[in-house]
């Protein structure tokens, strides 16, 4: 029996899509499996080609679908992974554009990969999601989910923010930044790592937080429990509106006096990758750990 | 016979300040010289205490004046320095803020220290400027002074920006990141600090780049000599206009295919320190070398 | 009820212990309780004060104390708690020497917080040390633990090492550096934090992987679960027997094709803390968090 | 009129060698120019091609060489370096290890390449060497060469060290740490770039101290001008003997007491390019710069 019957398919628009997607869909086709194609993408697909299929919006494509099959960056799977964390789907990543972390499957072996996870042989790895949310006098303003990163900054060119930070409750320092990177482990390997963030392992049940050029040189990036409630103070600033952005879209601002609270989403979203996907193996590759030695 | 008998005092609006500049201008009073006050803070000192005084606007202080002091932070340092540094009048900083490494007389020794100054006891130091312009179709497009630093980034939150680098017409690289600072040894202690670049020593004639969290884990801080012309082309990006600020204030910006050029200014601007002052000494002071030991 | 009745001493020879001993062993008897000096630190102590007290080597006083206090540096409490961690004792710490993480108590406050502790105010926390094993052929050649760190490097000057990491059987990289940091949480703001580790929270469950200086710029700590499985496989290289290097003593080395297996003990030690400890406290404290900005 | 007649040839055993080298004298014998060889790797090379050469100590190479070609990795050329250095005559290095930051000619275009720089085509760049002085009781107690680094540290595993740094007579801090790097802009690329130094343009007047793993979180690197005095004062440590390690090679001991000062040499060495060689380009291949994307 096949795992997955009702094949979701996400994207965004962009260079080379259209063709990764169509190659996707006569394979599926192939397969006699049932298509569910995201409405953002339909326009990039020959109309003889979804004859049989049905188009859905991205917030319905999760209720219907057994597997979702994201084609696109990691900026397409982010996107799509905030709005299907509450659904139970899993969720295929098709690499079209630079290297990905989160998207493994490479166009030209689509039918490889994908025909292997379609067959079973595959690996569900479950990745957590923050919750954000801002407080304007105690009452809840704003919310917004990240599978990456939530950052607490300026927003404009050249301002320094102040804030308190809070763990668990517990008092942890008041700073002069730049701003704050709130990590999951999936979001070590993008933002986090360039302001100098460790790498965590995706199985690692851990958050970090990482300072942006803090006026302490003494600040460095902490890591703490998974489960650890994170609760950002905004100090008086010179910026009347902080933005909040998770994963590189600013969903939320924040005011002086608001206070963000950072948690991990009780959903998790679980991410499929080929038995051949090793999260060292894509470190060696798309950091260069073999290449770049002098 | 004094060195200087004609003392212009510069600053800006803060509190405390005006109880700074008052004694400052009782004590100049008591050695009988010539003071000419900014009109920017005439109105924080008392109107009797400047009765034989002149009052002037910035950019002519600097005409008038044997001598510059600046009252302040080293924001308030840097400004001045900017407008004064085409005289060829020294300048002193009565540091009112917070630490400051351009600013190092304190309040309370306002006397001892201005008055080792004004009996010969001093020593001159000339830091360099940044000259800065933004080309655009060739054509100079806009132009600014920096004291410290240099930078250039999106001047929104979370958006990446892609430009190349040449340093006297070679190519460096093309990077992806969220800016470059470009500093000055007197800028080495600032923001380019918080970013990970090397203390500079004062008197070192370099210009240091330091990548703002890049995508390439490669990219280090590049410390060049300071008579090198610094060449940042623009390249496309998703914000339109990219700001291009200066010693932290936003004097232009840059767009696709804009060229900023950053080259040392021929005239720099004199600084004067008490003998007493060290520069390895603030860096103990202001970094924290002496006490945060683990 | 009291909750300890039998109080072991440990501590290490040092300016300044002996007063910080009698201090401790005064406040003790006071209370009537039963003291078992470790016999290296007898000899430090006023023998009329010792007249009631039990003297025991470091090996048996685990077993027939209820609560252990290290009167000493972090070095001391680290020497401590790997013998003492397999038995269940809680051990408190005294700072005797510089400002310590792992010694929470100053000797001046050995009344009220020593106090408090026996009068069942204070917290338990546990912290995981390591286990290392090296394996010469397949057989463990030698074993030891770590509660801060195993550090393997080439143990003589400007000489790099060469060597394999392996994380659950899954290869990693293979590496040109001077060695490798394999920290716990509680090491992390000792050696590790130097090296440009993290700072992990002590009741993350979690193990970080720092590069020393590496000859690939894009070799970044890594932080993995506390249970897995680190494997080093060292290559050739020009020196020998590379040191094994557990909390700063040297217990192993290895050489060319030996493999350092290095996982979580399964016993934890139990650390006693006043319930004024604050561990964001210490950092603040001893990282200089407050003290440092500029 | 051919710029040099007289070639020196130096080089360290090693796989490949033997080689290029002879690569090299068959070219240089069909462009009939007079070839020294030194005795190291006379052996290397077949009889039959050295029956014109002369056989030479490295000490007298340079005395009767118009130019030196060192055959092998970046290592090769620091040692032939600091020999020759206090000679007038250029060097040029061919690449035969891992990438070189200094030996810019690879084996396959030797005919290409060399005979550009024999025809007149090539570019001199001088880089200046460290002169490393320790004094025991303020009487030299020795005295080293090195083009690279000058490393001060314990040479043993684990084990901090504390020292006292001068700069210009000037104190600058008090230091426990691993040790510590002076580095040359030519070592900036070597081991001060894997503990965090800046990269430094090899014709920057400059010298870099890099702390290694500090006990201050606010150690960073310092540059300084290339003239300036750096002094350190060895302080009480647990190893009696410090090594002082110039380019990777232990020359010098350090005691408690001792001071080792450091200088630029008054001679520097004349490195030949050919004037298709860029040090960005370098940085690019070598440090992975177009590669690490991620």
């Amino acid at each position: 029996m096949e795992p997955f019957r009702n094949i979701g398919i996400l994207g965004r628009e962009g260079s080379g899509i259209g063709e990764t997607l169509q190659r996707l869909i006569v394979f599926l086709r192939s397969r006699a499996l049932n298509i569910i194609v995201g409405d953002q993408i339909e326009h990039l697909v020959e109309p003889s080609l979804l004859q049989d299929a049905r188009i859905c919006s991205r917030k319905m494509i999760g209720e219907v679908s057994d597997l979702i099959i994201v084609v696109g960056g990691d900026g397409s799977l982010l996107a799509a992974a905030r709005t299907l964390a509450r659904f139970d789907v899993p969720v295929l990543g098709v690499n079209r554009g630079r290297l990905g972390f989160l998207t493994d499957v490479s166009p030209d072996e689509i039918e490889q990969r994908v025909g292997e996870v379609l067959d079973g042989h595959y690996r569900i790895e479950k990745r957590f999601l923050l919750d954000v949310t801002v407080k304007h006098n105690g009452e809840p303003n704003g919310t917004a989910d990240a599978l990456n990163d939530v950052v607490v900054n300026s927003g404009t060119s050249a301002k320094m923010i102040e804030f308190e930070l809070y763990i668990e409750g517990e008092f942890v320092y008041r700073q002069r930044s730049d701003g704050l990177i709130v990590s999951t482990p999936t979001g070590s390997t993008a933002y986090s790592l360039s302001a100098g963030g460790p790498i965590m392992h995706p199985r690692l049940d851990a958050i970090v937080l990482v300072p942006m050029f803090p006026h302490t040189l003494t600040s460095r990036p902490i890591v703490v429990d998974g489960n650890s409630e994170i609760k950002i103070v905004i100090c008086e600033n010179d910026v009347a509106q902080l933005p909040v952005t998770c994963d590189g879209q600013v969903n939320l601002t924040a005011q002086c006096g608001d206070v963000v609270y950072i948690t991990k989403k009780p959903h998790k979203l679980k991410m499929i990758h080929p038995l051949t996907h090793s999260f060292y193996a894509s470190c060696r590759d798309k950091l260069g750990w073999s290449t770049s030695h002098y």
